[in-house]
C-alpha cells in the first residue's frame, strides 16, 4: 500500500487502540454529538430564532465548551459558566450606566478604562493557587461576558436584551449538557478516583509479590525494567488523582458515594502508597545484587514479605467494598513482630515499606 | 476590624505573595490589559465598524482566550486557532454547498448529520494522546468554527462574507496578542525549563550535601520533614517539566537557545533527578535509624558523598551554561572508585545514587 494509505490504517489502529482502553470515549462522542445537534435545532426553529435571533448560536457555543468526559467536570463548568456570566453581565450594566452619567463625550473612554482594568485584575486572579484549580474557567467567561457586554453597548441602545439573550442560551446550552451528561451512560469521576486507587495499590502489592518471590527463588528473574514502570506510573498516578479529586468535589450523591465523601483521603492514600513503592526501588537494588544474606536473616525477610503482601491485599480488599480493614490487622500484627525481629538481626532500619503499611491504616478506616 | 474586612486583608496579602513569587505575573495582566484595550478600539472605529460589524467582538474574544503567560503558549494557541478557523470554515463551506445541492427541503438534515458526525469524531479525537498535549485548543476551535460557519448558512444568504469576518477578526486579534507578548517582556517556556531544570539538580545536591553532614555529625538532626518535601516538589516537578517542554517546543529562537533545542533531553535529565532523589530517601532512614556503622565503611560512604556532591554541582552548572561537564569527571571517577571500594565492604549494591550520577552524564554532554 501507498504511504497515505499506511498512514491512514495507522490512525486507524490508534483510533482502536482509544476506545478499548475506555469505551466510555466512544459513548461520551456520541453523545457531544446528539447535544450539539439537538441544541442546534434552536437555530432551525422559527419561534426560537425570533425570540433569540443571532444569539442562539451562543447556546450551540456553550454545549461544546462545557460538555466534559465527567459528571463532576461538566457541574463544574456549567457552574462556572452561569454564575461568572450573571455577575460579569450585571457588573458590565453597571459600568455602562456609570459611563453614560457623565455624559456622552466621555463614555467610551470611561468603558474602555474598565474594560482595561477588568482584564488585568482578572487576569492577575487567574495565578491564585486556588483559582486555577477550580475557577479559572469561570473567570475566563468572567472576562469575556463583560467585556462582550460593555463594549457593545457603545453601539446599542439596549444592552438589557443583549445580557438577557447571552444569559438565556447560556442557560439552554448548559442545562442540556448537563441532562445529556447525567442520564445517559454517566462517567462520575468520584467512581473513578476510587477505583483507580484500588489498583493502583494492587499494583504496589503484585509488584511487592514480585520482590517476594524473588528472594526466594533467590534468582535474578525481572524486576529491573518493570520498576521504571512502575516509577512513572505513581508519578503520574498524582497529577490524574489531582485532577479527578478536584472533579469529584462537584458531583452530588451518587450510588455509593454520600455527600461530602472524604475525596481528600484518596490523595492521602495515594501519596503512602507513592512513598511505599518509592521504597521497593532499593530493596529491588538490593535483591539483584549478588549479595547472599544468612539463612536466618533471609527467614525473617521472607515472613515480612508475606504479611506485607497479605496486608496490602486486604487493604485494598476493604478499599474497593468501604469497609473497615479489620481482617488486615492480624497481618500487621505478624508484620510487626517479623520486622521487629528483623530489626534486632540487622539493627538497621531501612526496610523501611512496613511502617508504610501502618501508616496506611488510619486512612483507610476514614 | 469586621469580619469582610479581615477577609478583604487576607485576600490582599495573597496577592501581593502570588506577585512577589513572580513578578511576571503583573506584567503578564497589565499587558493582557493592554492588548484587550487596543484592539477593542476596532469597535470603537468607525470605518472598522462598518467593515467587520458586529464580528469585531470577536477579535477582543480572541485575545482573551489566545493570551497565554509564556511565548509559546500564546504562539502554539495562536497557531491552533488560526489553522482550526481557516480548515473549519473551508469545510464549512464545502458541507454547505454539498447540502444545497441536494435541495433545498433536505439541506436543514444534512447540515445536522454534517455536525453531529463532525462533533463526535472531533470529540473522540481529542481523546488522542499526542493531539491532546498539543492540539486540544485547536480540535475544540475547529469544533466551534464549523458549527457557527455550517448552521449560519441555514438562516444567512452569504456564509462566505461571515467565514471571512470570522478570519480576519482572529486573525486580527491573534497577531495584536503575539506582537504585544513577544515585545514587551517575553516570558520564554524554554528559559524557564532550563532555569527549573537547573534549580531541581540544585536542590538535590543540597539535599545530598545535608545527608553527608548528617553521616559526618552521625547525628539525627533534620531531613525528615525535608525528605517529604523534596519528594512533593519532585513529584509535582514531572508535570510541570512537561507542560514547560510542550510550550517550548512552539519557540522560535531566541537568546542563546537554537532552533530544535533538545528540550527532551531536560525531561530525561528531571527524571533522573527524581530517580536519584528517590533513592536518597532510604539513605536517608537508614541515617536515622541507630545503626552505627563500622568505621572503615562509614569512611567510604563520606568519600562517596562528598565526590557526589560535588560531580553534582558541577553538573547542575554545565546545565546553567551549557558547556560540556568536563570539570564533573574526575569526581565521577572518584566516586566510582569510592562505589567500587564500598561495594566490596559491604558486598550490598543498593547506594544506589551514584549509579544515577554516572547515568546523568551522558545526558548533560548532549
Amino acid at each position: 500500500p501507498s504511504k497515505p494509505i499506511a498512514k491512514l490504517r495507522d490512525v486507524g489502529r490508534r483510533a482502536i487502540k482509544v476506545a478499548e482502553e475506555d469505551p466510555r470515549r466512544l459513548i461520551h462522542s456520541l453523545k457531544v454529538g446528539l447535544t450539539v445537534t439537538l441544541v442546534s435545532l434552536l437555530y432551525y426553529l422559527q419561534p426560537m430564532y425570533d425570540n433569540l435571533g443571532a444569539s442562539a448560536i451562543l447556546a450551540v457555543m456553550t454545549v461544546v465548551v462545557v460538555f466534559e468526559f465527567t459528571v463532576g467536570g461538566t457541574i463544574g463548568k456549567c457552574l462556572n459558566q452561569g454564575l461568572a456570566t450573571l455577575a460579569a453581565a450585571a457588573l458590565a450594566i453597571g459600568a455602562q450606566h456609570l459611563a453614560i452619567l457623565t455624559g456622552k463625550r466621555s463614555e467610551p473612554y470611561l468603558i474602555g478604562l474598565f474594560v482595561f482594568i477588568q482584564a488585568a485584575a482578572m487576569t492577575f486572579v487567574r495565578f491564585f493557587h486556588n483559582v486555577k484549580a477550580k475557577y479559572d474557567y469561570g473567570v475566563l467567561i468572567f472576562i469575556l461576558s463583560f467585556i462582550l457586554v460593555s463594549i457593545s453597548g457603545l453601539r446599542m441602545n439596549n444592552v438589557l436584551n443583549l445580557a438577557q439573550a447571552r444569559l438565556v442560551t447560556t442557560l439552554i446550552g448548559a442545562s442540556t449538557s448537563l441532562a445529556i451528561c447525567i442520564l445517559i451512560r454517566p462517567v462520575w469521576a468520584g467512581e473513578d478516583l476510587h477505583k483507580y486507587d484500588h489498583s493502583i495499590i494492587t499494583i504496589n502489592t503484585g509488584h511487592l509479590y514480585q520482590c517476594f518471590k524473588t528472594s526466594c527463588d533467590a534468582g535474578i528473574e525481572i524486576t529491573k525494567p518493570s520498576i521504571i514502570n512502575l516509577d512513572s506510573i505513581l508519578v503520574d498516578s498524582k497529577f490524574k488523582e489531582e485532577t479527578l479529586a478536584d472533579l469529584a468535589g462537584w458531583e452530588p450523591v451518587h450510588g455509593q458515594f454520600m455527600f461530602r465523601h472524604p475525596w481528600k483521603q484518596y490523595l492521602r492514600i495515594g501519596n503512602l502508597t507513592r512513598q511505599c513503592a518509592c521504597r521497593l526501588e532499593p530493596i529491588n537494588g538490593y535483591l539483584n545484587s549478588e549479595f547472599q544474606a544468612p539463612k536466618e536473616i533471609e527467614c525473617t525477610i521472607k515472613e515480612a514479605f508475606t504479611e506485607s503482601t497479605k496486608a496490602l491485599k486486604e487493604l485494598a480488599w476493604a478499599i474497593e467494598t468501604m469497609t473497615e480493614p479489620s481482617s488486615a490487622n492480624p497481618h500487621i500484627e505478624s508484620l510487626k513482630i517479623a520486622s521487629r525481629n528483623l530489626k534486632s538481626l540487622l539493627r538497621s532500619g531501612d526496610w523501611g515499606d512496613q511502617s508504610d503499611v501502618l501508616q496506611i491504616i488510619p486512612v483507610a478506616a476514614a
